[in-house]
């Protein structure tokens, strides 16, 4: 069994994560677990959600660390500064999306990536925050096991994560991100009807 | 304050209404609130939720009534029937996506509006479901205070809903929209920079 941890805060992006965790959860090799700095946490969209683990609980071995963007990113945390190091060190697939990247960038987490997030601009006063020229134009960007995101990219960095934990083949995936995307008439028009 | 309620089961769909609740919780006017048959729900992705009213317990003023698709739509529940109903007939704006669709199919709900949902070859043994004629193939549909959708419509469907309670300008719905299908830098390209 694979494991998806995913990190939310108070105040996050309900469609941010919801393409991704859904897939994820649906197959029988993967477990979708949520994280936080607290154990009920409540979404922009008013979900009250009840989180799995604290920071302190999220298991060593893990398949993939996903952050959640939404408006409470702009904390201070070593902890989780070191996890986020630990994970992307060790070569676990990272993923964050939105106010998730500031934090990112603010912690000097971006160095030796290409990336990209919401904007560059939001992020001229942050000392540790030193290869703004790797910043990258796109609604989502891989490079090796991060993965970025602006906060109107939810498809697209669903597409680069599941590409990056090999969740499927990449024809399968694309065409899953194609149904989501444009719906279920233009899918049957390009594939197919999935149905019959 | 507006109030408007999701009502959603055990494995709602994540994605479904993640676009709608956000948009409509940011707004002071707006306020989101979950119902459900049972006090902890868990969706398709593995988000435990914590609902804030039960069927019985939801307030008889409400502005907007919404059911998320998922995987327990092939439920009996007459309560519900009456109570998606007595909206129906006070002329409350109601929303219903995907496998909701399918119950208001099967609990003739239907009658008298055009519609959609996944696929109506789903409905051929629903003996209370008499208006097939007026199904119609697109992505998200509303005739008077009804609006369906198929789970692949979520902006669709938020694009209707929004509409439908005169949420914002049509001109400031369609931005949105336009913002999250297709990303920040086309949306740039058409309207030009929002933070600048």
């Amino acid at each position: 069994m694979k494991t998806a941890i995913i990190f939310i805060l108070e105040n996050y992006a309900d469609w941010e994560g919801a393409y991704l965790m859904s897939q994820l959860n649906q197959n029988p090799a993967w477990e979708v677990k949520t994280a936080s700095l607290k154990k009920e946490i409540k979404s922009i969209g008013g979900l009250r959600t009840k989180v799995d683990y604290l920071l302190s609980e999220i298991p060593a071995n893990i398949d993939l660390f996903v952050m959640i963007g939404g408006n409470a990113w702009h904390l201070e945390n070593q902890v989780l500064v070191d996890k986020i190091n630990e994970f992307l060190s060790q070569n676990v697939t990272v993923g964050a999306i939105c106010g998730a990247v500031d934090f990112l960038a603010k912690n000097g987490l971006l160095a030796q990536y290409k990336h990209t997030g919401n904007s560059v601009y939001l992020w001229q006063d942050f000392t540790m925050y030193q290869n703004s020229e790797e910043f990258v134009e796109v609604q989502a960007i891989r490079d090796k096991n991060l993965i970025t995101a602006n906060g109107t990219a939810a498809l697209d960095f669903t597409e680069l994560v599941l590409s990056a934990v090999e969740f499927d083949t990449a024809d399968n995936i694309e065409k899953t991100i194609y149904m989501y995307r444009f719906g279920y008439y233009a899918y049957c028009e390009k594939y197919g009807n999935p149905y019959l």
